[in-house]
């Protein structure tokens, strides 16, 4: 393997053999008999919406006007270093290594809500107790109930690019209508447990500004709670979206409530949300080959009693 | 779906809309309509290897010959909680919401071994110099680069079962023979590029015990040093196995040598290697159907600059 | 100082300036003069009561009857090292420099029970309300309130050695009358607001055996029930020992109570409670000198709404 | 205790059995009685130099030229709670706790800089190798050879009052004469052995902003290169200030070379050095009785191997 990479190592930074994988998927005919489970492009498509980054360049700390204490962004930090290595002090182990350690809020970047996330009075989902939600972690309802399901057909909506727009405005609250209108736009139809994911454009747009102020618990393009009927209608398996918390902020709620959608969606029906998803490329490939759906696999990290989980989404065409 | 929910509540604690997923895969041909580009038993085999769990049950503290500094158990944290909302103390946010914290050494669950974890003498995969990671992460063949390559043919090798075992015995050198005879038996081709997942029981024997002691760090059944040939000729895109190291302890190398495997496989061939993967449910179902091949899903959480990470695999027929 | 410190380099790490310190108090004359608020033998006792140790090393996660879920032994973390240094990679910071960060639970070692750590009922100390005490810390009773008052005149009651044991065996109860014997024998009195600190050898008798098991939640030889009653009748400041939770265990309280004790101690009396103090040295020096009075100084780090603290305690003569 | 407590509830938020140390030091009379080895105005000086909080409104994270990677604030976690106890989850334990747990940079507040945390070349205090500082921590100079050593007399210069400054100025580079001039202002001696801590006003002004930024690795006032003359000269213990990194910034040094005086002041002197001190109450004290000496307490927390250490000084007159 090993020349391999090298030939190509002026140019990249290899993964090793996780190059055959790749070059299988340049192959086409080859990928398509050594994975004929997969579709068609799948070496263009499986790269095309994932965790963008998990580091001190993440969103967390920026200017909020809900700041959500506690959510600090990830610390890496080493328990063994290649100075280490360098330095001989690993010698007497017998083996040079490098090991390490995060310090992660669960809903740092790319990530799940679990259903023990949002409490409606003092029930969550499925009418369980909120006091099922220690500080031993979540009793009932903990992100690793999910761990084997979140694998499905993936929808993606490009609300802002049907709308004409690189991004909706903050306060834009996106309707049934609105979702209707882009998988017309689209040619797509949603099914009954669907994954589907709606890109607003507004992460492109703090990236493009090099400045996350306003994006954690700040204002935001986003569902508005009407499209509490439209997620029940279409029985979706779970929604995600490109921004801090999904839902518009600020909202048409009534004073002393916030982020009133979050109430209803996830103690009251149940949906698993996906926030901070990270939809820039997944949303030129579209925009290419006009296909919209796609194979979506993105496991929660199975902390048990855990409320919320990062994920590394994969849409595979 | 709250409907839905509560009618099979008593029995499960539901996953909420996910369960229409679920639902849909149990349908059969509504899931072959709706996930055409899966295969069929997926609402079988989806949940067939997962991470098992990631708490202060898992294997890290326990016993070992060869103690890994710092690698605890996950430590979940929560940063608040069902029992605050429940006490009328997160009201004057106007949401009552529980949100959590993990501190977490990337390597203490179900895992892949980046390429910059392990060293040969100053350099790692593709000749990078050590000094590339550093306190502050691997600057080079950080584990984010494989964030979006984690997908392909997955192929497991029952060793164990082919050699008529529960769990092979602690230094039992699994070689390259071994791994040909488990292909043939099984009537399975392995093909460049695959995920090869291999089963030794010792995590099914520890978990029988109820007592983590010897597991890490300690001695295991895993692989000789001459499966590198076995590795290089077959042009493996990833290894994954059911013990602490994938390798067997003790091993065959000279005084002063840990893990001479490790050596060669990350720094010089290059191999992403998966550890302490949970494979009993997908023993019974390859044994039941006979088929061992599937997709294969396993992102890592792509903190950049990371040695290692924390994956919740997904093997799909 | 270098020149001073090189030429003892040989024997002992030394500590640079604060050897002069040290070097004053060898002094005798230059200590009293300098140190004239200070009582004679300060360079004998000043070290004579300290947080042993922090580290892996710790009593955390040995073998307990009574877990105390989440309390590890500190995680010593470096952010930058020597070996970073050596191997040129903080250069170009223009410094060379290791710098560090600790995952510790506030009650793991030599540490102070604030006054929001027990509940009776609920209430604690003062009574405050529990739901003061929420996932963001004491809002009343924080141990931030104690961080300028832990200075007094500390008394030490050897009540192992006067009982003529090496160590109090697990489930003896401390009497008052045991607490007066000892006064009487070593002939000292306890005066309104001293701070108290008795020995029952349990400590030192698990750090000969070279195996914390037991100690963390498990049996142990300490205050009985009926010590509250001395302890509101001398009303002391604050009350230490040498076990993990200073009440003797098992007690004699109906079956459901766990710590008697310390829900009186804390909630109604509002006694500030030192535990897992290390007192091999000042017992051995109170013995020679017969003196058992000293300035006692142990202040808590004061973290803002923590329920306990580290301390470093310092007894000075 | 109680009827004391709760008579005086209502205007303070009491520390119980504390109280009737700070009694007695009310009582005059009583307090030189029973606290007879400490000076007098204990009652009132004790408080007058403390940690000033722990907690997420420190200074790290704000804005700064040079920022320090991986310090963040301390993050203060709960690892059980009142709330829990109302809700009645720790009822089965038999006793209703709260516990907690820090995350905490070990140079985020008012702290200790170690003999470790700074190397010449590639070496630290004592000619000492810079590998002994490794992923492991500090196997030599560790914080934890100083925690019976940071007591003595202490000598408060308060060069911002005697050159007539509320703050003195960014950029400002404090020389020997200022020290001498400051201690001839206050009629004070320095002594061999001395623990100095020196005023510039810069946390003061910050505090009176509102506002870190520019504190955490910004400009600032502080010692001169030169001082290192002074220092060696009167062979002082420690040496504290108020701001972030006690040294002038910017400094006079050629390019390259980033805080040159802790350069020499740490590795090549050995001084333990003092940084973020709160001392603007110590300053009106002093300015009253217009004595600048007093007995000084800073223990560190002794994390074996730690190049530094959060300390809760206390001036005691």
């Amino acid at each position: 393997m090993r020349e391999v990479a090298l030939a190509e190592s002026l140019e990249v930074d290899l993964v090793g053999g996780l190059e055959f994988a790749l070059l299988l998927q340049r192959l086409g005919g080859v990928a398509r008999e050594a994975l004929a489970h997969l579709a068609r492009k799948f070496e263009v498509l499986q790269h095309r919406l994932v965790q963008r980054r998990l580091d001190q360049h993440g969103p967390q700390g920026a200017k909020s006007k809900y700041p959500s204490l506690g959510r600090i962004n990830p610390l890496h930090l080493m328990l063994r270093t290649g100075t280490d290595a360098y330095s001989g002090v690993l010698d007497h182990r017998g083996i040079r290594a490098a090991d390490d350690l995060v310090v992660m809020p669960l809903q740092c970047g790319t990530q799940w809500d679990g259903l023990g996330h949002i409490f409606y009075e003092n029930n969550m989902w499925n009418g369980y107790d909120c006091r099922e939600v220690t500080s031993f972690g979540a009793q009932k309802c903990g992100i690793e109930k999910t761990k084997a399901k979140m694998v499905g057909r993936g929808v993606f909506l490009d609300v802002a690019r049907v709308l004409g727009k690189d991004a909706l405005e903050d306060g834009y609250a996106i309707t049934g209508d609105d979702l209707d209108r882009t998988t017309k736009a689209q040619g797509v139809k949603i099914r009954r447990g669907d994954y589907v994911i709606v890109r607003t454009g507004q992460m492109e747009a703090k990236l493009a500004a090099g400045n996350w102020d306003g994006y954690p618990g700040g204002d935001a393009p986003g569902f508005s709670f009407e499209t509490l009927e439209w997620i029940h209608h279409n029985e979706i398996a779970a929604l995600a979206s490109d921004t801090w918390g999904c839902e518009v902020r600020p909202n048409e709620s009534e004073p002393g409530i916030n982020q009133p959608w979050h109430w209803i969606v996830i103690p009251i029906m149940g949906l698993t949300m996906g926030e901070i998803f990270y939809v820039a490329e997944l949303s030129e490939d579209c925009a290419e080959d006009k296909t919209y759906e796609f194979m979506f696999v993105a496991p929660a990290i199975p902390i048990t009693g855990a409320v919320g989980s990062p994920t590394n989404p994969l849409a595979i065409k």
